[in-house]
């Protein structure tokens, strides 16, 4: 590069051409036939793509001078050798599986940046007191079997009873997990002690538009928002839509517009960062010429507050009965799922910034919206997390992008501050 | 019956409880697994159960005196012989034909009620100088081939082109139609003149409220109302459901539940018996976790006015217009289908209501907000229909009830309006 986009005053520096290339290499499995890279990628954990994608990256640690090991749980762990065998190693990694019709930055850019900071250790014959180890997670997305964070959670000791024996698509878990070369009878062997790793780092994807928006190449991650999820069952009458009067009616979906904007309402009508979502919805009997009887919706809330989005899920509780009475229906809301936050440690934090000064980059605190191995590490250790930019804030769709040098830039700070954290 | 509900001061009376005694055994046909008569019927058009019922309503006209023959569209047909054969018969009946998880009174009462009548008036020995004809139709739901009126659009010509090619269930709908004994080949001989019929009365439960909570018997209709059906696609932008900020949403899910809304409260505002239905909602991606990116719904509107509903339709694409700006979300509404109205023949309303004097009952004129086929009748001949109370408004449901009495309430005023017109 005759013009870097950044450069650190002393030390070594990625490959920002090098990191595009792996990048565009691993997008070709998944990626829809006659597609090219604009075209995004379906590496959904477990599936034919997603396991000629971990032999690619499985590659790619071997030309970096690691041997890299599957764990019981189906992740890979690498760790390099040179270095104080006894200490506590820097961990750092992503996931490279996505969503169907997803990006090829979500995940890949954090576990490609990760080898790329080996890589360039390596050419620049720099050692470290304490041993670097990459991992890249399996079936973060949670598509497959409808649960995320799964190769993180078994690291953590999250999973849940029974997990295992679920089936999806016709293929049990455990069977699943054998065919990316874990060992589901040893699944135990998986999980990490509670100070297993000195720091665990992971560089993603903002996945928002904030950064991009404020022209910012670097977000330094202040935690991972806590998360409560509803199940909202919404019962009126299904009756004929010709001979129904509008005064008798008890519509379920006029209720559940009522609720859908309500929620809306409430969110926002608090200052911060809190957003609130109605995404999925299922009408009974569904028909152009039947007044919907049933309806049942989520209703999703997020913030890095916990208590902040409990208390909206009162105000929402409540409007909700006054909705019903309006509609004549009966609403009844039920939380399925609480997320506690987990919150990046404030030295982790830190030494993120110092890294972005050093390589004079801007940067800004934020909280992520999106969930995270990296919440899982955070139950285990210190962790930080390195955002950059998403081009409008797209993700998990084809037009997910993230520029090239943001994703260089990335992996630099990503690497000094590793360097920071392993000595 | 020691104490009977109403009773004609002369003539020929219908037998409430035969008509009852039929109505139950054709409910057999079509019946859940381990169901009775409250569990309602599942007789889909040219189902095994539809085949069943119609040999069983056959075999009933056979033992009225009648021989029934299936037309080419496959209808059921059946002309009583002692009368003037060169004059206009006097056309009577209904379908038998049910949606999926229906009741045992939509259609069924107008067809066995009509065969009562005949069986009545044999047993009195009463001829009449013009024919009576007694009809089945055939597939009036319109659940298989997605299209209703089918046996009565026949009749009427107005067929759609291609009509017979569809595939439904696997099963093309010429063959659908030999299964039922027409000749989908000479499909065009089903088709009736102008004028074939000297007037056409079907009696019907009103599938409304109306008559029920008025605690009134009898209602003549005035006419079937008008539908207009539209179409509404609103495309935002789908995205992450943590990730994107609340002003940054175009939530199509959101913009919907306002135009969902905004239906109901146009409908609503002006005086009148209009109805105004959002019934069908397909939302994409429709998980939990992603902002709604598009919506499809269905707007229907229905009324005895044409104008009225022309002009409702036109409010609310005005106001799609200024959700969809305040939500940044595009809202097209297309209309895809006009129905236009079909009034009843003032003289066969006041023939009818005078019938409901002499049989000293109260009666009710009132529009009709569900199709039938004597919509398409009227494009023959003077029409009329004589609607009897359902409990609680409830129809195309289990539930769907109307009282033995009022069953044979309506029947007696079927006969006396028949042998009004039938000289």
């Amino acid at each position: 590069m005759s013009a870097p986009a950044f450069a650190a005053p002393t030390g070594p520096r990625v490959n920002g051409a090098r990191l595009r290339e792996h990048l565009e290499a691993l997008s070709v499995f998944g990626r829809p036939s006659g597609g090219d890279f604009a075209g995004g990628v379906s590496r959904v954990a477990y599936s034919d793509a997603d396991v000629a994608g971990r032999r690619y990256v499985m590659g790619l640690m071997e030309a970096a001078g690691l041997k890299p090991r599957v764990d019981s749980a189906g992740n890979i762990f690498a760790r390099r050798a040179d270095s104080d065998a006894g200490a506590a190693p820097v961990l750092f990694g992503s996931h490279i599986d996505s969503v169907p019709n997803g990006g090829n930055f979500d995940g890949d850019l954090g576990s490609l940046g990760a080898i790329e900071v080996i890589q360039t250790l390596q050419e620049a014959g720099i050692a470290t007191r304490r041993p670097l180890e990459v991992v890249v997670w399996c079936n973060e997305e949670g598509v497959a079997y409808n649960n995320g964070l799964y190769g993180s959670r078994a690291a953590a000791g999250h999973l849940e009873p029974g997990e295992l024996d679920l089936v999806w698509n016709g293929v049990r878990k455990s069977d699943a997990i054998r065919k990316v070369g874990g060992d589901p009878d040893r699944i135990a062997e998986a999980r990490l002690k509670p100070g297993y790793f000195h720091c665990y780092l992971e560089l993603h994807i903002e996945q928002g538009g904030t950064l991009d928006k404020a022209g910012i190449p670097i977000g330094v991650v202040e935690g991972i928002v806590a998360i409560d999820r509803y199940d909202v069952e919404i019962r009126g009458f299904a009756n004929h839509a010709g001979t129904t009067p509008m005064p008798e009616r008890r519509d379920a979906l006029l209720a559940a517009s009522y609720l859908t904007i309500a929620v809306n309402e409430i969110v926002r009508r608090e200052p911060g960062a809190q957003v609130g979502t109605v995404g999925q919805i299922a009408v009974t009997p569904n028909a152009p010429n039947v007044v919907p009887g049933m309806v049942r919706l989520t209703v999703e809330l997020r913030d890095l507050s916990a208590s902040k989005i409990a208390g909206l899920g009162k105000q929402i509780m409540a409007r909700g009965a006054e909705i019903g009475a309006m509609t004549h229906t009966v609403i009844e809301m039920r939380q399925i799922a609480h997320h506690d936050p987990a919150l990046a440690t404030p030295e982790v934090q830190k030494s993120i910034e110092a890294a972005c000064d050093k390589l004079g980059l801007q940067s800004r605190r934020l909280p992520s919206g999106a969930g995270h191995d990296a919440q899982m590490m955070a139950t285990l250790g210190p962790m930080g997390m390195i955002f950059v930019p998403s081009v409008g804030g797209i993700s998990h769709a084809p037009g997910e992008l993230s520029r090239w040098e943001d994703c260089a830039r990335g992996a630099g700070v990503l690497l000094e501050t590793v360097l920071a954290w392993a000595g």
